[in-house]
């Protein structure tokens, strides 16, 4: 008897977004779940390539890249739906080194696909394209630090110039970018700890706002008393009266407490063998954040949960 | 009593896809339409700019800018779907000047949209998208001509760059241009008129081959007996064998015969009021040919009668 060969699973591939303002961190956070997962297994992809005008032409536009009139929203939509339905698309390109629209990129979906960026969650159709969103909430100093390092080095701003843009740019990220916060189904604070003194080294402390639009772990079997010093599980309210978890990770959290966490996280809630990636938390030149890397796994976690 | 808004009625878009060789008189043909139709209600795009490589990396790769591999194909057919669905497309650009694949177009479908190119017409999933398909098939040696005007004038190349590059092109244009003749509705001819012997100045004749596969207009109620000389129909098979009607025009048709078999196409047959659009026929330069003026009506009649 001819074997009847066994038809290929097409699977939908699983779609996070990671929205937040400029240099609020979309980009670290990206990049350890990229590595963790693999080449072969995740695609990201940055929607602030949809920009619609070049540097030029917006220093003549009555708005900053931040507002949906400067982007190609409905054509991000439409890219975001193709790719929710597994198929590839011809991705424009921003380039930041010279300010101009490039050459377009072919995108083929993968198992994973990351789409962080300014505005992913700025419509409801872009929103429904998503299995699990994200918004980078930083305080605004700690981002204001952050932007000035990444556009005084990288892009070669000067100060005067970063924090200009930073001020032009305010009324339209309280318009545009914010609002997006009240759409994750996990708000991520990186933080210093308030009350504390901690050595200049420490790495921030991550507040993760987990809400119920999406099935999260029980961690309560999983923060054993114990370690409730330096990460546990508060239930609250967010700023609209909803009931949410808030899973704190402060930044001088010890590696092994951590490692602790994330390994049971790993096994017993993602269901994975052996430890958890060690390449989580990095934060470039070999210097890792504990809560970085325990906020990196909750996403593992509903990425993996999420493949159907 | 609230008067109820009339629902904004959304027309599919009516889509015709012109393809051919490099040189063909794709452009020629497509301006004529889209001037005629005026451009609220057309947009013309060319699917050349679909090519995947720019021309420094064509030169390392093992086939010419006709070949399927040296395009998006499978993005061109998901552009064409977008399109006759009526949503709009961030189309790539390829600049024929550089030779560069340049910053993308955002393209709002209309009403009549025109696809011309080297390979519209090349997968079965892309000829499904079109109401309408063409195929331009002039004798080699008046492509040959008009590829060196056109190359050696508008893009700076030499004659000898220009005829070796068509040398190089031969077995890809045998082997993925020329078979998408078989799947136009009509194939169009420019060609001398055989044996005789017409003043320079003569237009090329045109044959146009109709095919079956849609519903060509009744011409014998149009061709009366007293026109026979210079526009007539043929019943014929084509290459493959089915029956199809040939429309010769003759290249010395008087501008009066060709004016009222204009007219009665425009007035009867496509059912609008008044003359035929004077445009129709342009060569540049203020010449004008009138087998390329019925042609060019022959296709707007069915542009108009796809619309539903």
């Amino acid at each position: 008897m001819a074997k009847t060969p066994t038809p290929k699973r097409v699977r939908r591939p699983v779609l996070l977004a990671i929205a937040g303002d400029s240099a609020a961190g979309k980009t670290t956070l990206t990049e350890g779940l990229a590595e963790a997962l693999g080449k072969d297994r995740c695609v990201s992809i940055c929607v602030d390539d949809y920009h619609r005008y070049d540097r030029q032409e917006r220093k003549c536009l009555p708005f900053t890249a931040l507002h949906p009139d400067c982007n190609y929203v409905e054509i991000m939509e439409q890219h975001l739906q193709l790719l929710a339905t597994g198929r590839p698309i011809l991705k424009p390109v921003y380039d930041h080194g010279t300010g101009l629209l490039a050459r377009p990129e072919l995108i083929e979906p993968a198992e994973f696909i990351i789409v962080e960026g300014l505005l992913p969650l700025h419509t409801k159709l872009a929103r429904t394209c998503f299995d699990v969103t994200v918004y980078l909430d930083p305080p605004e100093d700690v981002r204001r630090r952050w932007k000035i390092n990444r556009d005084t080095g990288k892009r070669g701003y000067a100060v005067e110039q970063v924090t200009a843009e930073m001020e032009r740019r305010r009324p339209e990220s309280d318009a545009f970018i914010i609002p997006q916060r009240r759409h994750a189904d996990i708000v991520v604070r990186f933080h210093p700890t308030t009350g504390r003194d901690d050595p200049p080294d420490t790495p921030l402390s991550a507040e993760l706002l987990l809400r119920s639009t999406i099935h999260h772990p029980d961690l309560t079997t999983v923060l054993a008393p114990g370690m409730q010093q330096t990460i546990h599980l508060t239930l609250q309210r967010d700023e609209h009266g909803r009931p949410v978890d808030a899973l704190y990770v402060r930044g001088d959290t010890p590696r092994e407490e951590s490692r602790k966490v994330e390994n049971v996280i790993w096994s017993s809630l993602v269901g994975e063998q052996g430890d958890a990636p060690s390449t989580l938390g990095a934060i470039g030149d070999d210097r890792r954040s504990e809560p970085l890397a325990i906020t990196q796994l909750m996403l593992l976690y509903h990425l993996l949960d999420a493949v159907q």
